[in-house]
């Protein structure tokens, strides 16, 4: 097994991201779409729209039959049936003809742009004077406006949002070829640590960790799947673990890898078939003791015990990973900012990126974010914050009244 | 009917919020309760934690017992037995003496800080020397030191987020009492509309809206439930409405609702019982024609059949509604602002709050926010934009370079 001692810099841990492969693929209905990541780039199959539009309610009009018409010097046109909705007109407009449109109805041959109707006057079944005139497709979808056959519609790597659900569907396509959602296992070590639904006797504490990490993964689009709880004891671990990776495609352990006496994750990765340790601490504060390994191609992190500390790691280092495995492209900025004036002077510690919590409050000229100080065993301190406050590693502090860019959390 | 024909300026739209209640309550399991807003405040039962726990791996001590430690004048202290993982110490420590102890171990009576394993070294099996002191209470969190009992651990209309899980899981709670997720009803309109699974003949083209407002339902934390397509027929209208309010509490109808031929959905909302019209046109753009009516209590949205304007109008208008009904705390923020540099002039109408779509691009000093034109037609255009930029309503418009705010979308 291959082991890197050195703490390693937040930025470096990223490389270590092509590692990983992305997970397989599937296909989805596109009403489970939401949110997914398409596998591959999807050429548009024909012209969106397939025929020419009207976007107004008004009259299809050759252009030039309205040219120089105003209200002192309105055009006369010559009415043809009116165009039905969802039907092709079965007609041509001739010049000084006009014909009746919906918004969404298809122009006419002999048609280029539809008057509003505003700008028109009924004078009589047969007559109608336009006192606007209109250029040539005016208030007209052209064919292929939208997308044009062969344009790239879904991109390999792209989220899928409500845009892109709509686009899909305008081309009938009722199914999506997508990545798989990660599974990421969860396991937490402990001797201390029992289920939530047991009563801990003296001495033991509820498994938080499971809970918080589980709506952490299920947040990053991925797959919970709990795991239970490891008491310190590197042969039930090692089991557990060679299990986990059967069905899962990351696994993360909390507690247990802090230097001390339940150091034994790194007892477990020299057990495991084909691992390797990547990264053995990072320096990010807090969250330091974190670790990352190569297990047969799949990411396996030990995180800090302390709460806060893991839920850091995850924000900071996991999340990107699980974006990576899931085919994200990198470009797609998940995280949400919201910049506010720091409410104090911040010190930092140069060469090391700080994750401080902070609470966002309205202030007069905007949003103020205030630290929220307490140690990291604290969950407390997470539910009063709104967001983390990135302080990088070249950075010796911040002054109050800084404008700061917050990350949600 | 009560009707007003005044179009409504954006912020005033919202005073109408009042007239909705928020949906009734469930009892949901915790896995689940991500995302998910609590019906009532929930106080904490117990302290947190209910006994003082080491945030390091040491020895736990009586701080006084290391006062004027150093490297040159270390204190000897005399070993207890360690503190055993997940049990109550049955020991207790007079001055003088330390026991070992891991992160998260319970301190013994006697006890008030621990010493950081670093600052010690081992004489022999009885005696550690300490070369630094602590201050009472160091590296220790007290009991209640998380949460005091009786302080309010949810509060009622906040998102759970990861941080309100585990908070949760830590009383050992399984479920939580969240109102339910508000199940909107999307009902699309118009003789050209043909569902997604059907070749659309010559003139119509298929059902986009249905599937984006379902897509953006989902995203905004609702349960879609579509109604499928109403051809432009009042009856049938009428009677697919009633039923939506069976089992809807709010209500989308897309297309139908611009001034034209088409407009029927005025003729409904008289038809239904205990039907208010509360809102005939919005001040913004585009979506200027869209209907808020206060259907026996619930939301009956007529939204605009363009594709970007009734996105707009869902993301500016229909959005917080549902946030409100679901009984979210409107301090609740959901919107992610992202920070940009205009690329270029956009002018406004006064009076109205525009949005422009923008794309969102990587510049030399941070993002910059390029316009895209194009029709409110054109699903593509919001396939290519990352966000919405809001110009107020008491602005004519913006210059090239300004600093802005794009809402992501």
């Amino acid at each position: 097994m291959k082991e890197f001692f050195k703490v390693t810099d937040l930025n470096a841990l990223f490389d270590f991201k092509s590692a990983f492969a992305p997970v397989a693929t599937e296909t989805v209905p596109l009403s489970n779409a939401l949110g997914r990541i398409p596998a591959r780039d999807i050429p548009a199959p024909l012209d969106l729209p397939d025929f020419r539009r009207a976007t107004m309610d008004g009259f299809a009009v050759p252009a030039a039959s309205t040219y120089g018409a105003s209200e002192g010097n309105p055009a006369y046109l010559s009415l043809r049936p009116p165009v039905a909705m969802g039907r092709p007109p079965d007609f041509n407009l001739n010049p000084g003809e006009a014909a009746r449109i919906a918004t969404g109805g298809m122009l006419p041959d002999g048609a280029d742009s539809v008057v509003m109707v505003e700008h028109t006057d009924a004078i009589d079944d047969q007559t109608i004077e336009v006192v606007k005139s209109v250029a040539p497709g005016q208030h007209v979808v052209q064919i292929g406006e939208d997308v044009t056959k062969g344009e790239v519609l879904l991109r390999r790597g792209c989220l899928l949002r409500a845009q892109e659900i709509g686009l899909t569907a305008a081309f009938g396509m009722q199914a999506v070829s997508v990545y798989k959602s990660p599974v990421v296992g969860i396991i937490s070590t402990g001797d201390e640590i029992v289920p939530i639904d047991q009563q801990p006797p003296p001495g033991k504490i509820r498994d938080i960790n499971t809970h918080t990490l589980h709506a952490m993964t299920a947040a990053a689009g991925a797959v919970p799947q709990p795991l239970g709880i490891v008491k310190d004891d590197a042969g039930r671990l090692l089991a557990l673990c060679k299990k986990a990776f059967e069905t899962c495609d990351m696994v993360l352990l909390s507690g247990g890898s802090s230097v001390g006496m339940r150091d034994f994750t790194m007892e477990v990765l020299d057990a495991l078939p084909n691992a390797a340790v990547l990264v053995h601490g990072i320096s990010i504060s807090p969250g330091k003791p974190t670790i990352l390994a190569d297990v047969d191609g799949k990411p396996f992190w030990g995180l800090p015990g302390h709460v806060v500390s893991a839920m850091v790691v995850f924000h900071a280092a996991v999340r990107p990973f699980i974006d990576h495995i899931a085919g994200l492209e990198p470009s797609t900025k998940r995280i949400c900012f919201q910049r506010a004036r720091l409410t104090r002077n911040l010190s930092s510690v140069l060469g090391r990126v700080d994750y401080v919590r902070v609470r966002l409050t309205q202030a007069e000229d905007g949003l103020a974010a205030e630290p929220i100080l307490g140690k990291s065993g604290l969950i407390n301190t997470m539910v009063k914050a709104d967001g983390l406050l990135k302080i990088d590693k070249n950075t010796e502090g911040l002054d109050k009244d800084a404008l700061v860019e917050v990350e949600r959390i």
